[in-house]
């Protein structure tokens, strides 16, 4: 197809290609290609479609704009300080700045109106697929005929690599499947990646992919001309039981006489000279970072969101009137993020029902214990799992999963980990659900990005792990995590647990349901494990590591965690037995364990220096709590396919041998 | 469509269903729904079709089979142990037993003709379009007119579990572009996934979505009738510039009377009555473990597979004569798989050829730098990036990018890191080349669970991950790793590089070519680095872990990697001139330097106890070397957008806090 080139002159579109090559070149540094090509579609979207409120990004029935393909991020930055979003002329002078308002990618909470953080590929628009569940599921919950108080779009931007990267086939089957009728996703079908024409390396059609997905395709438009583009956007927004691609054919950079169509202005300065040119070709007539009056008032949006956010208002009070209840939990959930308010009630009934029990289940076990108690009391945890309910443990008597029709509070993903958990991540992001999500341990290597991004963007999103170990048994070392559990927590601001029993599981449920700034991640075992907490008290379990056993005699510590904490005990029986006197350290949560005062990490370390640490994983990562002369079981090859138990007996997490060990290190 | 159900009683499928269900009774755990599911659409392929030899299993113009929905390990070790492969009754006997012949997945390594390690789904197919492309180049490169003596098929099941994974798109969309026409693959279209019927979670148009990638597709077969199958098949070989997927609709646990069409006999073993029950419905009359003579007999594959290997073996004598060095070529590459002859001296003169230049380049370049001069040496090295050619240097001037027609020795892969990495896995294993793959090393985490399956297969992929810190910049935390490098280094049978310069790079190549039992991951700079290795010998730096600046009277030893090494040494000239003595050990390769003797281990560790350890990455790992009371200039938060200088400073690696922190500890 034919596509409009020079797009026509248009001071709105100019502004948006001027400021995005006049940022990159000032910050030497960033992509002018991805804005300067979707310019006319981000005008169309955003002044005569977009309903969001410059003066609140806030505002919870805001539609969503995720930009995918972030490293066009001056696009977004553009379109906030034109619109009228609290991001200044300075603002944009400082791209790619240390601590200023305008990153490299756009980055969740550093920026007004950056709903997601997006550059890694794909995970933008599987963001979106998630903002648009967290709207369906909520418009269920809450709206009731007359009253639509949850009722908006999300709109998503999005490249030729997002479409080449497997997530964006995850996120989208799954949205096509669940019929996500408020998703509308532009391509921008530039024929272009950084290692040049895409013809060498992708020539899907991309079209028939995404109706083979149940989408609705809009096909053939010419992204540079702003009424094709609107055309395409009202075909969209009528088809309200699919998402809906556009695609829109692009030039890559277009306004740069030169370098336009080229890789040449993806990822680099276009330079003075063809800044120059590209400001006599598209017709703009002004210096750097000045954009006249006339334009500014074009793009304003703080009119048009006032009134927005007005009627909502409104509508909301008649609803508030109607529904007082259904108000007053709409507000905590979705306007403040509160938990509800029996939640210390809930935690203490919840807790003191699993002393009293004190069951000898798999932990994976008392996660699904926790998640029934917990979901009647927290409506809004929100489950799933990447098609292994059964194994994971995450249905519960209170889940009802989301079809193409109805909403629930459960997700069937299917076996799709790193798009479940990027589409957490947005439904996190949306407010109003609080996400978990599940598959084996082992395939958090498949969602290992998705859990990196929930951390960066501190979002409450609960990962329930399951069959934690070689104790998973005959599926063999492709199903057994080994280097895991170490390996996700040095992940930044994400907390890993790895409970002992039922109510190390239940404090570790609980205080990822209470922490609002960062995910959780609970690595629970397949096999039963007894009760070790009896004597523990719930208030040191929450510290992350806390003395189960203590002994004022002590010649060594052992510390442990989950399916190994009782073989420490059996050790440290043992060992007495020989005497040798020993305590025994329970550390289900190292991240949490390492927040503690210095003063109670010392008391629980011990004052006797000698230390073993045990934990069915890879062994350095313990030389942090046991040193150089501490001595640490663990796992530092793959597993192997047998019976859990000989499994056990093989790598040497028996009592014979961590009492040779022990022994060994005392000597 | 309807399905042959029950399907008509055939002794040859009879002995895989009886094989499946006994084998899994008797481990009590497994999976017989895919083997039993599967019965006819094997019994077709593996004795009418597949060209391969059971008495030699590493024959080198094979059929290459690949189980991707590896679960059903079964089917593949009935399907062994009936061709007459070296796998006994006892062997099925022995199922997901310790030490067995027959782990729980499909092991390479573990049972002679199991090609690849499956199990982790999406990846099996990604290794076919692997070994695909590897007979792809190797036939461009190695055939003559009427020589083909590469010239074999790949062969692959899949299930729904892989068709919903990313992966699968990745590596999908790359093979249809590729036009590997040699790879026909088998959807085990069952409708059943572990949560149930799939509906819920996965309604693709499977067929139009690869048609989408061009492939060729045959839709609608009858998964139990074996004439639709052969029909099928035969249509896929008839095709032969695109890849062909034959849909093969099936009941899973076809033959279990009361448990076939539901998931309750997908991973879990029928029961003594339901096996019963199956015994009587397909009319197999036998005792577990038990197959009649006449039946082995008509799967025996020997015959055919002797036949096959001395067909080839008499062209293959008929090419030698006419083409001796090109024999001799294939034989050193393909058949044995050793390195060239020269490759003593090429390694000693591109050494000799770094320290002379004694370059200031980033050691991305300097990565460059080495392939540039490895490639015309060893030809068998075959390259690729993830969309990343320019910014992690791996395309060279001997570089040639293979397409729809044409052979080469790289890949574009396109922005695919996990498909890119398990299609490297799939090259390696297919024998003949050494792939390279490339991406920025953040983006490991997109691949990492590819990785992981290298290093358990012990698979000869290296991994060019460039961008290695927040030396990289601007474009900011979602690209800045920084718990990647200690993260991958507790990956079992992975070597992580972090070269400090051009030498201690073409080192860490040189050792990843010649290590032939596992992966090398090269971590680069992307900004450039001072030549620091002027007087370390290159038989120290292979070490992994050596004396950079020996100083008798130390202190305190520095321990630095990559880009921090200069700072080390800066540090260790400032602390001279406050008079505290340091030595500097540089670390690049941890893993290798773990496998040196304790002796040279303690000698570079050094006598003095306090250390220093220093990178630009999460902390934690180094107390593996500096214990509790030594000291660690690292990261443990997220990174942040800004020109590089500035986040050293930040961050702390600076010559003011590297002396500070050392004195502080000296203190």
């Amino acid at each position: 197809m034919s596509v409009s080139i020079p797009p026509k002159f248009n001071p709105l579109t100019g502004a948006i290609r001027a400021l995005a090559m006049d940022a990159v070149q000032q910050a030497n540094s960033g992509h002018p290609g991805a804005p300067m090509g979707m310019a006319e579609i981000a005008e169309v979207l955003w002044r005569r479609h977009l309903r969001h409120n410059p003066a609140n990004p806030a505002w919870p029935d805001r539609d969503r704009f995720v930009l995918s393909n972030g490293h066009g991020s001056m696009l977004v930055y553009a379109l906030l300080h034109l619109t009228g979003y609290d991001l200044s002329i300075d603002d944009l002078k400082n791209f790619r700045q240390l601590h200023a308002k305008t990153p490299g990618h756009p980055e969740y909470g550093y920026t007004p109106g950056v709903e997601t953080t997006t550059g890694p590929l794909g995970q933008g628009i599987s963001n979106a697929v998630g903002f648009a569940l967290a709207e369906k599921v909520l418009a269920a919950e809450f709206n009731r005929p007359g009253h639509d108080i949850v009722n908006h779009h999300t709109y998503t931007f999005l490249g030729d690599g997002c479409l080449m990267e497997g997530i964006s086939h995850e996120a989208c089957s799954l949205a096509g499947t669940l019929g996500l009728g408020k998703l509308i996703a532009f391509w921008d079908d530039n024929g272009i990646s950084i290692d040049g024409h895409v013809e060498g390396w992708f020539t899907d059609d991309t079209p028939k992919r995404f109706e083979a997905y149940g989408w609705h395709v809009v096909p053939h438009v010419d992204g540079h001309d702003p009424e094709a583009i609107e055309r395409a956007l009202l075909a969209a927004k009528a088809v309200t039981d699919k998402p809906s691609l556009i695609c829109c054919r692009t030039v890559i950079g277009a306004g740069s006489p030169n370098k336009q169509g080229s890789h040449d202005c993806h990822g680099a300065p276009l330079g003075k000279d063809e800044i120059a040119a590209a400001r006599a070709y598209i017709g703009w007539n002004h210096p750097p970072f000045e954009i006249p009056g006339d334009v500014y008032a074009a793009w304003n949006g703080k009119v048009r969101g006032a009134a927005f956010q007005e009627n909502w208002e409104r509508r909301f009070a008649k609803y508030q009137a109607e529904f007082p209840e259904m108000a007053a939990e709409f507000e905590r959930r979705v306007i403040k993020g509160d938990l509800p308010a029996n939640w210390e009630a809930t935690k203490a009934t919840y807790l003191q029902a699993c002393r009293d029990k004190a069951e000898n289940i798999a932990t994976r076990k008392a996660s699904q214990n926790a998640i029934a108690a917990l979901v009647p009391a927290v409506p809004e945890i929100f489950g799933g799992s990447a098609d292994l309910a059964g194994s994971n443990l995450t249905f519960v008597k209170g889940s009802k999963g989301v079809t193409k029709t109805e909403g629930g509070n459960y997700c069937y993903y299917g076996v799709r980990e790193f798009g479940m958990t990027a589409i957490a991540n947005g439904i996190a992001l949306h407010g109003g659900l609080i996400p978990y999500t599940a598959t084996f341990l082992v395939f958090s290597d498949y969602a290992r990005n998705g859990i990196r991004m929930a951390a960066l963007m501190k979002q409450r999103q609960i990962m329930v792990y399951t069959h934690d170990s070689i104790g998973l048994g005959e599926d063999g070392p492709t199903h057994q995590p080994v280097e895991h559990i170490p390996s996700m927590r040095i992940i930044p601001n994400l907390d890993v647990w790895r409970p002992a029993d039922a109510t190390e599981t239940a404090i570790a449920w609980i205080s990822a349901v209470d922490r609002k700034n960062g995910p959780s991640l609970l690595a629970l075992s397949r096999q039963n494990l007894p009760t070790v907490t009896q004597n523990a008290t719930d208030a040191d379990i929450a510290k992350g590591g806390y003395v189960l056993a203590e002994n004022a005699d002590a010649q060594v510590t052992l510390i442990a965690t989950g399916s190994e904490v009782k073989l420490a005990l059996d050790a440290q029986a043992a060992l007495a037995g020989e005497g040798i006197a020993a305590r025994v350290v329970s550390m289900p949560c190292t991240n949490v364990f390492d927040r503690q005062s210095d003063e109670y990490k010392a008391s629980v370390l011990g004052a006797c220096k000698k230390r073993v640490a045990i934990e069915a994983a890879h062994p350095d990562f313990w030389r942090k709590y046991v040193g150089l002369h501490g001595a640490v079981v663990g796992i530092d090859r793959f597993g192997e396919s047998a019976p859990a138990g000989q499994l056990f007996e093989m790598f040497g997490f028996t009592v014979a041998n961590v009492v040779a060990t022990t022994k060994a290190l005392l000597s």
